[in-house]
């Protein structure tokens, strides 16, 4: 295959993701859906995925309405689900044991299927959510319009329905300004960038989403090789950016990142944004052998420090203060243990 | 003796000191000296100090004129000399072995007599410039009024020539905005209060030192007992506060502690404001078992990291980038081997 030889880049690629929207053929769309047919939908894709055992994976299903305020949060944190999912009553969630795939039923379209993978592998990604889908059409008729494509709740996603996206730890390019400019080239490139939940959202960590905006006139693979092309230059633009302030101003930037290691190894309080800047400090100490802590343990602080997840962890639930006091004991344990 | 049971309390006070003001009969005062009779002085008190075995100290001379900045900041920031020694030729500083007496010639008086303990020891330490005072009047007439007292070159310490006082640690009414509410107290009792290196400078590191400001129409006595009294109200009010702080806001009093050890153990650039700021507040965290460190370590990093001490204990000239990180690496090894 062409992309075989894709490397992950995990220095820089957090994850790949690829989001495809379906609706079934005949039915009205989320919004106007009555509830005995929003049910039907979640049975025929709980009996797909129990019939076609193609995907080699076990899936959980969970309906949100049975799970708690902590719980939900938790799930859109770990990007299983999108804050979106809930307002129905027959709404939920596929999940394979992996965490590499998540189905979502009665969002704002029928089915949102989503594939997530570690690293840059944006083909490999798409190659499961494609598989997924395969699975899905077996038992399902999707609306789907020989011109226009696939059908979907909102014009923005017909065509592919697709959303493919990369999650990118850019902190010198943040530190350096170069940010702004880059929205502007990405528009050209019918791109989009934004902060770590989506839309709206500010870089927390100097974690960036990129991410397709056409579905309409354009096939799945020329948009992820778009993707693909346009996310390896900004790779490799913040891995020169990282080397030249290290060459440059290698005491400040040893500085900056022991410090933030000082802080996040000794605070007794601290809540998720300043956890989020000091941690990307730390990660691209990592990355630059500056600190000798292990990425992947820097990665998953910053997944489990945000409020949902931890408090799962401690099972406890959404107190403010109390959840910057476990954050803080939490990041000292993972750092300690390291 | 009646101050016999002088507790050091070592918590608060860092030092106790008695400088003594003394000028030879016959002699014009130093802003007017000949070079010759300046050098005069010098040799003056020498010889009495070889001569006079009393104290059984040894003594070494040194002579400003022949010592470089770095030496000469060294000296005033471990409080051996004034910063305004050294405008004569013939200036001269004789220090003990056990640094605790240094006997400043040709300051703006001829002699300025000063010693100084460590804790809270006023009386003893008086008791000693008053051992080193018998010595230099064994061989040299001073100034003296009948009506007066000690005649002096600033009319300010006419009388008794004494000024006592003590270095107090005091975060917490720092912290609680009380040191201003004190000053106009301790000006009901002829006292003054100001920060590390005496008039006109902050009080890095939440250290306060505490005069007398009358030295005519008092005994050296008196003057001592007021300061001690007073001294020990606050050194109460402080102690009571860093409780009351410690019940009342123990995650907030710990998180700010730890955080503060955090950057010192870590940071790989650091001003002497800042490591003032976060010594004071690791000084509080080790008083309040909060945290495992020797209060003397301590004591040792809030002296040895003033710019002189540490460009002389690294053989450095006082370069100020350099000096930064100096510092921090100081600190960081201080701490490590605590």
């Amino acid at each position: 295959m062409a992309w075989s030889n894709e490397e992950k880049d995990k220095d820089i690629v957090i994850s790949s993701r690829i989001r495809l929207a379906r609706n079934v053929k005949n039915m009205p769309f989320s919004l106007l859906i009555p509830d005995f047919k929003a049910k039907m939908i979640v049975d025929m894709v709980e009996r797909c995925l129990m019939k076609v055992n193609q995907l080699e994976k076990k899936f959980t299903m969970i309906q949100i309405d049975s799970i708690d305020k902590v719980n939900r949060k938790m799930l859109v944190e770990k990007h299983l689900t999108s804050p979106e999912l809930g307002s129905n009553k027959y709404a939920a969630v596929f999940i394979s044991a992996d965490d590499e795939i998540s189905i979502m039923v009665n969002e704002e379209d029928h089915i949102r299927i989503q594939c997530i993978k570690e690293g840059f592998q944006l083909h490999s990604t798409y190659e499961l959510a494609n598989m997924v889908d395969d699975v899905l059409e077996e038992c399902i008729d999707f609306s789907f319009h020989e011109k226009f494509g696939y059908l979907t709740a909102c014009p923005t996603n017909v065509g592919t329905g697709m959303r493919a996206s990369v999650m990118l730890h850019l902190p010198s390019l943040t530190l350096s300004d170069q940010i702004n400019t880059m929205v502007v080239t990405l528009g050209k490139f019918g791109l989009t960038i934004r902060g770590l939940y989506g839309e709206g959202t500010q870089a927390l960590g100097d974690l960036y989403q990129i991410s397709n905006q056409n579905t309409l006139g354009v096939t799945e693979l020329e948009t992820i090789n778009t993707l693909h092309d346009v996310s390896k230059e900004i790779i490799k633009k913040e891995r020169e950016l990282r080397y030249e302030i290290l060459n440059n101003n290698r005491v400040y930037l040893e500085d900056k990142i022991y410090r933030a290691y000082g802080v996040l190894s000794s605070a007794r309080k601290i809540d998720t944004e300043e956890s989020m800047k000091l941690l990307s400090l730390v990660r691209l100490g990592s990355d630059l052998d500056i600190i000798n802590l292990d990425i992947k343990v820097v990665n998953g602080l910053m997944t489990n420090i945000q409020p949902g997840i931890l408090a799962d962890l401690y099972g406890e639930d959404l107190n403010t203060n109390n959840s910057d006091t476990l954050r803080a004991e939490y990041i000292r344990e993972c750092l300690k243990t390291n």
